[in-house]
C-alpha cells in the first residue's frame, strides 16, 4: 500500500475523528510535508477533508469510487485483492487483465468505474456504465482447463453471498447470471491461458449492476435486468459491496483449494435459480427444451428432455421457461 | 501473395529455365522496373538469381530460409498456411501467435528461423537455433478447453507423417514428442486462450530439430535428442519439410472438422511409441508408475498400476522405462 491508501486509511478507519499530521507523518515515517501534498491529492479525488492548524485532519465524506485506497481500508483478506488495479474508465477490465495477467501475482484485481467495451459471454457486448462494478480477478490455479466452469460457479455463489448480506434475495441461473426476483443484476465472464492441459492463469470477471439506471438500458434487456440500487431503494457503498465480495471470493477460492469443490457445488445448487426450471439450451448446433434437474462436479447442466433422456450440456445459453 | 512471393513462385516453377522481365511485368500487372526491384530484393535475401538482357531471370540457388515465399511455392492447402508471418529470429513464435491470434484469420502460421525464448511444455525452455523448424499454427475451432488435448495428438500425427515420408521411423510419445529410434526430434506445444465452455483460439507450436545439431545441447537432453539431418546423413529441404507438414495438417485438421476425431486417434495410437511401454508419469502431486495401455477419447493416457488398478492420465511428464 503506498503512502496516500495508507493516509485515507487511517483517516477512513477514524471518521468523525481528528488525526494530526504530525501523528501521521510519524507514523508513515514521512516529512508533514508529504502528508500535506497526499491530502491535496485526496482532495483533487473528491474526498472532503477538513483540516485545522492545531487539531489536525477529519474526513467528513468519502466520493463513491472503486478506489483501491477505498477497497482496501479494512480488506481481510489473504489472495484476493492484495495489488487492485484502478481505472475511472477502459475498454474492458479482463482485456487489462489478459494483459497484465503474465506478470502480476495471483489475486490482482482489475478494477473500473466505467467500461467502454465490456464483453459478456459468446462475444456479447456489456453495457457498463458508471455506477456500476466492473471488475477482473486474476487467478492461476493448477488445474485442468476443463476445470475452469468450477470457478465461475464459485464466482457465483461469492456473489450471490454478498447481494444476499444487504437482505436481497439473490439466486443463480445456470452458468453464471446472478438474479434478484428473476431479473439479472450480475453476469460473470471466465476465461483462461492454459496449455492443453494445465491452465497459465484464469480471470475471473464479474459485472454488476450495482447503483446503474437499468432504466437507461436498451429495450432487449431492459425488463430483464435490474439493480442493487433500485432493489434497495437506495444506493449501496459500493467500495463496501466490493470488499465483501473480495472477502468472500479469498474464503471460499482457499476453500476450493484446500477441500475441493464439493461444498462449493452444494452452496450452489442451494443457490440455484435454475435447478427444478422448464429451461430452453441454445448450444450452437442446435436448442433443447427439458427440466433441469442437477449439475454436475464439471459445472454442467444436467438436463432431462421430455422423452425421459437426461442430456448433459457443458456450453450454452440457457433460458428459463414458464410452464403453460 | 504479395509480388515479391508470386515474382518467386514462378521462379522456383522454372527452375532451370529462364523468364524474361517483360513475361513477368505483364502476368503480374506491374511495370518491369518493379520487377527489378522486387528481383533485387529476393538477391539481397539470398536467392540466386541469374539475368541477361535478352533472355530474362534464372533462378540459380535458393537459401535455406523458410521465407512465406519459399513456403507457398507450390503449397496445397485450404485452410492452413494461408497468411505465413516470418521471422528471421524472434522472441517465441507462441508468444507472436498469441498477439496476433484475434486479428488474423485460422490457419495462420508464425514461423522463425530461431528464437531467442522459445517454450516448451510446463513453462520449460525450448533451445530454438537456426537450422531448425519453429512454428505455430493459429485455429479457431468450435470445441470445449477439455478437447484441445485433441488437436495436440492430431498434430501428432501431422509431424509422423511428414518425418515418415522422409523414409525415418517417427513415433509418438505421449503426449507430444516425436521420437526417431527413441530419441526426441520434435515437440509440440498446444494453448488455448478460451471462456469457461469454449475455445476463442488455440495454438499449436511445433518445435522440429531438423537441420540442427544436437551435439551443441546441454548435457541434460543432448543424449536424448536427434535432428533430421543427424538420421538422414544430410540435411533436409526445410521449406519442402513445412510444406509437406502444412498440407498434412490442412488434410487432418478438416477431416477432424467434417469427421470427428475417431479415425485420427486410430491413427495416433497406431504410430505411439508409449502404449505397451512401462512409464513413469510424473504430475504436480505425485509420480505414478505402470504400463501404458491405450489413450482415449480426450487424449488422456490409461495407464495399469501394478496393482491392476487403471489410472487416467490427462497431465503429466511421461518417462519410458526399460524393464527390468
Amino acid at each position: 500500500m503506498n503512502i496516500k491508501d495508507k493516509i485515507l486509511e487511517r483517516l477512513i478507519n477514524n471518521k468523525g475523528m481528528r488525526i494530526s499530521g504530525e501523528q501521521l507523518a510519524s507514523e508513515l515515517c514521512v516529512s508533514r510535508t508529504a502528508i500535506w501534498k497526499h491530502i491535496k491529492v485526496l482532495r483533487d479525488e473528491g474526498y472532503m477533508i477538513d483540516s485545522s492548524t492545531n487539531l489536525g485532519y477529519s474526513l467528513i465524506e468519502t466520493p463513491d469510487r472503486l478506489t483501491p485506497g477505498e477497497i482496501k481500508a479494512g480488506l481481510k483478506t489473504k489472495v484476493i485483492g492484495k495489488e487492485i488495479k484502478y481505472f475511472k474508465e477502459t475498454e474492458s477490465t479482463n482485456i487489462v487483465a489478459h494483459e497484465i495477467a503474465g506478470s502480476v501475482d495471483e489475486g490482482t484485481i482489475v478494477i473500473a468505474e466505467a467500461q467502454t467495451a465490456g464483453r459478456g459471454r459468446l462475444g456479447r457486448k456489456w453495457i457498463s456504465p458508471e455506477g456500476g462494478i466492473w471488475l477482473s480477478i486474476i487467478l492461476k490455479p493448477k488445474i485442468q482447463p476443463s476445470h475452469a466452469p468450477r470457478i465461475t460457479l464459485l464466482a457465483g455463489v461469492c456473489v450471490a453471498r454478498t447481494i444476499r448480506s444487504l437482505g436481497l434475495p439473490a439466486k443463480i441461473k445456470w452458468p453464471n447470471d446472478i438474479l434478484i426476483n428473476g431479473k439479472k443484476v450480475c453476469g460473470i465472464l471466465t476465461e483462461i491461458r492454459a496449455e492443453a492441459d494445465l491452465i497459465d492463469y484464469l480471470i475471473v470477471g464479474i459485472g454488476i449492476d450495482a447503483n446503474v439506471d437499468t432504466e437507461s438500458f436498451p429495450d432487449d434487456i431492459r425488463d430483464s435486468s435490474t439493480s442493487l440500487k433500485k432493489e434497495k431503494r437506495a444506493k449501496i457503498n459500493r467500495a463496501g459491496f466490493v470488499r465483501k465480495l473480495l472477502e468472500e471470493f479469498d474464503e471460499l477460492y482457499l476453500k476450493f483449494q484446500d477441500e475441493g469443490f464439493k461444498s462449493i457445488l452444494e452452496e450452489w445448487r442451494n443457490m440455484s435459480a435454475t435447478i427444478g426450471e422448464w429451461v430452453k439450451i441454445t448450444t450452437q448446433a442446435h436448442s433443447i427444451y427439458g427440466e433441469a434437474i442437477g449439475v454436475d462436479n464439471e459445472g454442467a447442466l444436467i438436463l432431462e428432455t421430455s422423452d425421459g433422456h437426461l442430456e448433459k450440456i457443458v456450453s450454452g445459453s440457457c433460458e428459463h421457461l414458464r410452464r403453460t
